[in-house]
């Protein structure tokens, strides 16, 4: 299998951590961020022109983070074949794509790699505040659970520590002290076998 | 199987056509779009406050659309068991939530429900070209493909139709003739057996 990736996007280092987790060995193709992913060859492999795509097989591609991780853990338990705890995966990785990425992603973003311009403070500010009610909704949920799906550790919990892990000082600049159950379970994400961080 | 819902909203909508097309018995219960997801009843159902939620079993629940209808699917042709095709209805059901519920959905709200204040013109007209731009990739996929994952009809069709159908005069106000593989496919997706409509 060969990853096209940004080096540090979150977005591709969850599948990075999902293939460390499995144990799968593949090759990484850098792509540039500075129109890579805008060049007719890309576009071929990814019509969106996003990263991450995998190669799963030469000329046979997923595209979007969402959909490669639920590839690679599909027969897995790290994708739960029960009807309920599949559906709660599904939902959690929904969760991260409309309350994570637009919110911590966004801010982390805005903070490391633009080093937030003034015009764009009132943004980072809206981006962090939303940041903190999806961290109260994790929060409140890894109370009762130790995960985010069926009690055990799966493609959701890939999804969300992607960017959760670098909502603190490091990247989106927001304060974990209020979210004691998150700081515990980002604890259990890095104790997972085969765990790789990302600048890995 | 019991169904909390707002009767006109989309997200709902996706569940009744999924439960039509599958052809389980359910029933539908109401919930008031002034106020009634932020009860403190509701919101035992629904942490988030959103609708629909599926209630599979006494106090067994299931939110999130992409998670009911995973649910529903799982187990039936309509949510494919091979990882690759499986993975295809995930990277759809991404799609979905990412560049048609933020467009066309978001239009049709801004036209149908506010009926287009002064103040909400250039957010309209934004919504509207976002969904112009997902219903080209939407066509593209289609000119080479009969329904959006493993070449049949799946819970990712059921999803990407809650709101494309509603993309015409009588939704988000676009058009849609530039785009004649999404009119077939609008067409395929009614065919189905068990199709229901919106006000069914």
């Amino acid at each position: 299998m060969k990853l096209y990736e940004f080096a540090t996007s979150g977005n591709c280092y969850k599948i990075r951590l999902a293939l460390g987790n499995l144990g799968k060995s593949y090759t990484r193709e850098a792509v540039s961020r500075d129109g890579g992913t805008k060049t007719p060859d890309f576009l071929k492999l990814s019509p969106t022109g996003v990263v991450p795509v995998l190669e799963i097989a030469p000329g046979k591609l997923v595209t979007e983070s969402a959909a490669i991780l639920a590839y690679l853990g599909k027969g897995t338990p790290m994708l739960p074949e029960d009807p309920y705890e599949h559906a709660q995966v599904i939902r959690w990785l929904s969760f991260e794509q409309e309350r994570v990425l637009s919110s911590i992603a966004g801010a982390r973003f805005i903070r490391k790699m633009l080093n937030i311009p003034k015009e764009r403070e009132a943004e980072f500010k809206a981006k962090q505040e939303a940041g903190y009610k999806a961290l109260k909704i994790m929060d409140a949920h890894l109370a009762k659970n130790r995960f985010f799906a069926g009690d055990r550790y799966t493609i959701a919990d890939v999804a969300l520590y992607g960017y959760t892990h670098l909502a603190g000082e490091d990247g989106a600049g927001m304060d974990l002290k209020p979210y004691p159950n998150v700081v515990a379970w980002l604890e259990r994400v890095k104790a997972q076998p085969g765990h790789v961080t990302l600048m890995q």
